[in-house]
């Protein structure tokens, strides 16, 4: 059980291992650290967070751990406002999307202290967000990937494993680079896809006419694409080369697939349809969806 | 209320047609045809239909509706083996993904007796098939779309478009060529592009591992690549020209979203996200979904 835990950015994400951490393993206080205002009113509204820190400083006396959940472009700024003021039994760990460009940010800002951060990406989340979207069991069967560093001791390591663990995920261990390979394919591309998809459909001449005859197929491709602009922005940056090395990899199996049907290889596309549904149906049962908007 | 329903084919679609004309208008007798023994006796222990068609001259005497529900590419076969026993009080329509192949296919087969065939599309279905996977709503706030030929009657057309909202659906009505450069957009390339991404994401040299770190963003966007490949097989090559046009417009648009990335234009990848995201979160509130299998 942990005595106090600081969330910065009470939202989707640091709301719900606030709220598991408060129904399962347990935790003395919650202190919000926030770029608004509102959100941690509302976090606190919520019962999500005990408190409101003053600052910085004030939040961090006594804490063991600190939660970053926050876009990964802020991770940066955020940790050098914390690094003064981290005492040395104090561990940070963050959720972001990418790990290489965090690890970099956090490498700046942290110097000789970046044995205390333990980088860590749940794989939850979706197209809501903010504390109202926040629920305790976000994290249940969920994967949280950690990439640990050379400078992480094992006790630090085990605190944070610990820490996702408690919150009712499975944790694994990769290498930031091979996190952001993997996300890349798995998550940053279809993001793309799904916001280019949209862009396109609605670009056409009769796009408001086509879009009113999208059936659930076309919902249930694009729901990714409701994500949150601004966030998902600064991953695809933050990962560029693998999410360009992806793009570019399936730019290439589109132009395979468009010759097949240009020439009316129906043996062939069969094949492809028929291998790609095989590997769909044997993905794993998926954790409970989250709700449409 | 129908005397006489034929299906060919009483599947997903063609079961769930004959079952919403028994829970709701009425129905006299449905008969099954089709080119599986074993689908048509499920489709009879199911009492989706009443029996099965010894041939299609018995199957249609006293019949006033066919429904073709079979891949579109078997539309013109089927409609031939039927031509010759068609009384000329009884009206066919089919349920096919394409329409300008499936009215060729239907002048050929039909000749003179054109004017009896209604080609229609329902927007409804997904990524299950079969008599088992049919439900006596699949079809209820649905859109069905008509396209009809010169040579229908209204009493024809408002035949076959009193059957479809009988089941519940909303009928609109488009040309042949209307209907497959919109399904083009809104189906057939979101299904192109889902198959696409499971198979390139498979396809690394790490898929598996891969694929095991994927969440529910990616499983939402590639549900319709469980989809059966024979009858997406048939649908990209019966509309391959719309489809080639889609798949060149989407290109364009992610040679475009690359090249935001690689110059790391935040602003603009921005814009485009959230414009992308409005246009998602303005779609209509979906049908309920089709449960993940």
């Amino acid at each position: 059980m942990l005595r106090r835990l600081v969330v910065v950015g009470p939202g989707l994400i640091g709301g719900s291992f606030a709220l598991a951490h408060k129904a399962r393993a347990g935790v003395a206080e919650v202190v919000g650290l926030g770029r608004s205002p509102a959100s941690l009113e509302r976090a606190l509204a919520l019962r999500i967070i005990d408190r409101i820190a003053l600052d910085a400083q004030e939040a961090l006396a006594g804490c063991d751990l600190v939660l970053i959940a926050a876009p990964v472009a802020q991770t940066g700024t955020i940790l050098a406002a914390l690094a003064p003021f981290l005492e040395r039994s104090t561990v940070v760990t963050d959720a972001g999307s990418t790990k290489a460009s965090v690890v970099t940010a956090a490498r700046a800002a942290l110097g000789q202290r970046i044995g205390q951060f333990v980088p860590a990406h749940p794989i939850a989340g979706g197209e809501t967000s903010g504390p109202d979207a926040a629920r305790a069991n976000l994290f249940e069967a969920r994967t949280v990937i950690l990439t640990p560093l050379a400078e992480n001791s094992p006790a630090v390591i085990g605190l944070v494993d610990a820490a996702w663990r408690d919150c009712g995920a499975t944790v694994v261990t990769m290498t930031p680079e091979g996190h952001d390979t993997a996300l890349a394919a798995v998550s940053h591309l279809p993001h793309v896809l799904a916001y280019a998809l949209v862009a396109h459909v609605a670009a056409a001449r009769d796009g408001a006419r086509n879009l009113a005859l999208a059936g659930s197929g076309f919902r249930d491709a694009t729901r990714i694409a409701a994500s949150n602009p601004e966030m998902w922005r600064d991953i695809v940056l933050a990962n560029r080369d693998a999410v360009l090395a992806q793009m570019d990899g399936y730019g290439a199996l589109l132009e395979t697939l468009r010759d097949l049907i240009a020439k009316g290889d129906g043996a062939a596309l069969e094949a492809l349809f028929s291998a790609a549904r095989a590997t769909r149906n044997a993905l794993s049962p998926a954790p409970s969806a989250t709700p449409e908007p």
